[in-house]
């Protein structure tokens, strides 16, 4: 497990006793999600892309069009900031002051280099692939010389990082419980659905076990 | 409904047949959720933070410590850009080069101004807190002289904007639909689960209507 060094960069400011700096809790809510916010700046204003990323070790993995203005800032050495965030629910206070949300937050900084090298390349491909459902890569087919040719692959180093986290009811000052007002929390989960068959297969085959088990632990 | 200005800004470049522009279509995605992402430029670096916003016309609304860097920020002037991604889905196709995500995502350009009238700013706090939760504002403690001045109110004009959205199943290259295959969708949906009631309360409240029906309506 890492500890990511408190800066200016990267310290939870307001509320600081729900940041935390540690690996462990950062790696986690970024892998909870296969995709991300990806902030950039060019010509000094701010830009941001949602995009499919996958953590590999101390790395996040992203891939896009060779040819594509985000691809070409990271490899030219610019700086990004990556976030993640679930919303796990809406917290009901007694004052609208006190209204908040449960979350999962988690912020990373870093700049990129492009993977050039093909094993690499074709292994990060494989990451992404498994990142967004386990198991997937050996079930398909795999990326040809044309295919490879028309993506970048890019890996961000994770340079600095923090996670942001609220759980738990609302909080309110002290006087307000007394009043007759109900308050609460309404909890907020993102839930994967039945698999839907593509209508245009040509053969009838069953969903696979990878997809099932994956559904299941998403329930 | 606004149409936007397609410029280099916000323009959608890869798979531009995605793209959309009317105010319809990214406001409906903007207010389909109560956080967003928001990335700002701080000696030529991005940073991105998690917040609750709500959209009034053609402004987004923002709160924060008034003592915060991000109110600070916006109130200096700066460029900030704010974008809301819903995930829908998981593509899963024959190759694992047409894997991809059916989502909705808009992305918007601005710069604010924080508001300072008192009046505007408590109309300001009673719209985010209704689009949190509709109907909220009435059912609460209102907030207080000193809570008012903690908290800064901004509104982000929006100058620019677009929309990408993906659905449907996966596109496969003609000759991968006869590889024995499964390919298909795996639908994901943000849901709301049965509303927890503060344990900490003293008084033994039903849980009200507008939380009631706002549930029913997220389910």
């Amino acid at each position: 497990m890492t500890e990511f060094e408190k800066t200016a960069r990267n310290k939870v400011v307001r509320v600081a006793e729900r940041g935390a700096y540690d690996s462990q809790t950062i790696y986690a809510i970024l892998d909870a999600s296969p995709i991300c916010h990806l902030a950039f700046v060019q010509e000094g204003k701010p830009f941001l892309i949602p995009t499919i990323h996958a953590r590999s070790g101390d790395e996040i993995l992203l891939h896009g069009a060779k040819a594509g203005r985000l691809m070409k800032h990271i490899g030219a050495g610019n700086d990004v900031c990556i976030a993640v965030t679930h919303l796990d629910g809406l917290v009901l206070a007694r004052s609208a002051f006190h209204h908040s949300m449960n979350y999962r937050s988690a912020v990373i900084f870093g700049t990129g280099r492009i993977i050039d090298d093909e094993a690499e390349k074709m292994r990060g491909f494989e990451t992404i692939t498994n990142r967004v459902l386990p198991g997937r890569w050996d079930e398909v087919r795999q990326p040809n010389a044309k295919e490879m040719n028309a993506t970048a692959l890019a890996a961000i180093s994770i340079e600095s990082a923090s996670a942001k986290v609220r759980t738990g009811g609302p909080m309110d000052d002290e006087e307000d419980y007394d009043l007759p007002i109900w308050a609460g929390v309404v909890p907020i989960r993102s839930q994967m659905l039945e698999p839907e068959t593509d209508p245009s297969s040509k053969k009838d085959l069953p969903v696979p076990e990878h997809v099932k088990d994956f559904i299941s632990s998403n329930r």
